[in-house]
C-alpha cells in the first residue's frame, strides 16, 4: 500500500487532503514537523509527502518554502482542498472562556472569536487541539479544527462554518522521489535569484511572455544570507518534459544566479 | 510627546525598533493585535502606528499585508531592525526541558531547540512570552526574546544570539494618518490586482522597466473571495510626488482592477 506522511495528529486538514489526492487507499504516517514530513520520504519510509503551501487566507506557509529550496524531493502534484473549520467541545458556547487551535485557524476565525471575547491559545496544530481538549475534559475549553478530527477524537461539534470568510481553501504539494509524466494540462514550480539590479526581474517575466506561458504566482521571499537580495518562487503553465518549457528553462538560467526546478505536475481544479 | 503604537509586551521587537526610528523621546503604547495597533492611530489615540511586514528568515507576515489592504493609514517610514533572540530564564541549561516563545522565534531557533530535544510552547509574542516564565518562577522553563525583554522583567540571558542564521532582520513599516514629504531617496508601497488573463502582470512589470523604475519587492497573495486570483504587493524605488512616479500609477491604474497605495517614505538603509 502507498504511505503518505504528513504534519500533525490523525484527522488533520493535510492528512484529508492526501486522501482525496490519492484515490486508492494509502497508509497515512502523522509526524510532528514539515522537516520531519519531507525526510520521511527522502529516507525511502514513505512514498510520498504533502505539504501546504499557501491558504486563500492567511498567504504563503514560509516554512514550506524554505523546505522547498532545500528538499531533493519532487513536487508531483498538487491539490486544493476546503478548509471548514468547526467548533469542537464539551460545552454550551455561553460556557466557553478559551479557544485552543493552530494560529492559522485563530486568525481565519478572528472575528467570530472576537465576537465572544475568548482568549486564544496557540497549539501547533489543529488536530492536536481536539486531542488536548479531550484530555482536559472541562467545560470552559473549546478549539478548531475539522469534523473529521472531532470524529476522530469522538468530540462534539458545537458549531460547523466559524471561519470570517467561507472561501477558505489551502494548496498542498504532493512529494517525492520520482517525477510525474507529462498530462497536456501541468504547472511547473521553480525558486530562482537573480542579481540585485534594475530590470532583472524584468527579464524574467519577459521570458514568460513572449513564449506567452501564463504565470500562476509569483512571490519574491528575502534570502536568508543577504538582506534586500531576494528569492523568487514563480509558478507557470507548462510541463518541464515539453519543448518550449526546456527552451524558456535554458533562457532563465542565462538570467539567473540560482535556478532550481521543483517539479511539473497536473494542475489541479480549483474545485 | 509622539506616540506610537505596538503589537506584544513592552521589550517587544516592535517596540525596539520604534524607538531606533524615532530619535526624538517617545511614548511607546503597548496593544494586543496587529488591528488594535492600526485603529488606535486611525482613532488618533496615537501618532504613529509599528507594523512588522517581513522577517529575513521567515517572509512575510501574512496578517500585516492584510490590514495594509484595508487600512486609511498611510506608510512614512520604514526601518530593518536587527533580532537577536536571547535564551532567557532562571535555569541552567541542562534543566530546561520546555521553551515558551513566538512561533517565529521558536521558527528561527528550530535548529538550537532540536539539538536540546525541549518541548516548544508557541505564546502570542516575544516580550509576553518572558513575563510569562517570569510568573511560572519555575527551574524547567526558558524562553525566547530581546536582551531588552529579559532587562524589563528582570530575569537573567542564558545564552545570547541563538537563532539558527545570524542575518535575521525584520522590516517595519511606521504609519500615520498623515504622509511624508520627498527626500529623494524613496520607496513607494503599492497593492493591486489585474485580470486574471496571461500577460496582465506583465505589462505592469513593463511599465516599471520602461520608466527605468527598480522594484524593490513583489509578492502575490491569493485574494480572499476568489481563489486562483491574486492581489500583488509591490514596492518601487521613487516618491508619488514625483511627476514620473504619477505618471506610472496613471499607467498602472489603466491596466489593473485595482490599486491602493500603501504609502511613499524615505528608503531605509539594509544596516
Amino acid at each position: 500500500m502507498l504511505s503518505v506522511s504528513f504534519q500533525g495528529e490523525h484527522g488533520a486538514y493535510s492528512e484529508s487532503a492526501a486522501l482525496r489526492y490519492f484515490k486508492v487507499r494509502i497508509k497515512t504516517v502523522s509526524l510532528k514537523t514539515f522537516a520531519d514530513v519531507l525526510r520521511s520520504t527522502d529516507d525511502k519510509k514513505t512514498d510520498y509527502s504533502i505539504l501546504p503551501i499557501e491558504n486563500s487566507i492567511e498567504g504563503g506557509v514560509g516554512e514550506s518554502y524554505d523546505l522547498l529550496y532545500h528538499t531533493p524531493l519532487n513536487a508531483i502534484g498538487e491539490i486544493y482542498h476546503r478548509i471548514e473549520h468547526c467548533l469542537i467541545g464539551l460545552s454550551k458556547i455561553d460556557e466557553i472562556d478559551t479557544i485552543y487551535s493552530h494560529p492559522q485557524a485563530l486568525g481565519q476565525c478572528r472575528q467570530f472569536i472576537q465576537k465572544y471575547n475568548w482568549k486564544s491559545i496557540p497549539t501547533y496544530d489543529t488536530a492536536g487541539s481536539v486531542k488536548l481538549i479531550k484530555k482536559m475534559n472541562k467545560n470552559n475549553v473549546c478549539c478548531i479544527a475539522s469534523e473529521t478530527a472531532a470524529k476522530i477524537f469522538d468530540l462534539p461539534v458545537i458549531k460547523y462554518c466559524i471561519a470570517d470568510h467561507s472561501n477558505n481553501y489551502t494548496r498542498f504539494l504532493i512529494l517525492s522521489k520520482s517525477q510525474s509524466h507529462k498530462t497536456g494540462n501541468d504547472k511547473t514550480s521553480i525558486i530562482f535569484s537573480t542579481l540585485h539590479k534594475p530590470g532583472a526581474l524584468y527579464k524574467i517575466i519577459k521570458i514568460f511572455h513572449d513564449q506567452n506561458i501564463n504565470l500562476t504566482k509569483i512571490e519574491s521571499r528575502p534570502k536568508k544570507c543577504n538582506v534586500g537580495e531576494y528569492n523568487f518562487y514563480v509558478d507557470f503553465d507548462g510541463h518541464i518534459n515539453e519543448q518550449r518549457i526546456k527552451t524558456i528553462i535554458d533562457d532563465i538560467t542565462k538570467n539567473t544566479i540560482f535556478l532550481k526546478i521543483i517539479g511539473s505536475y497536473p494542475t489541479a481544479k480549483l474545485m
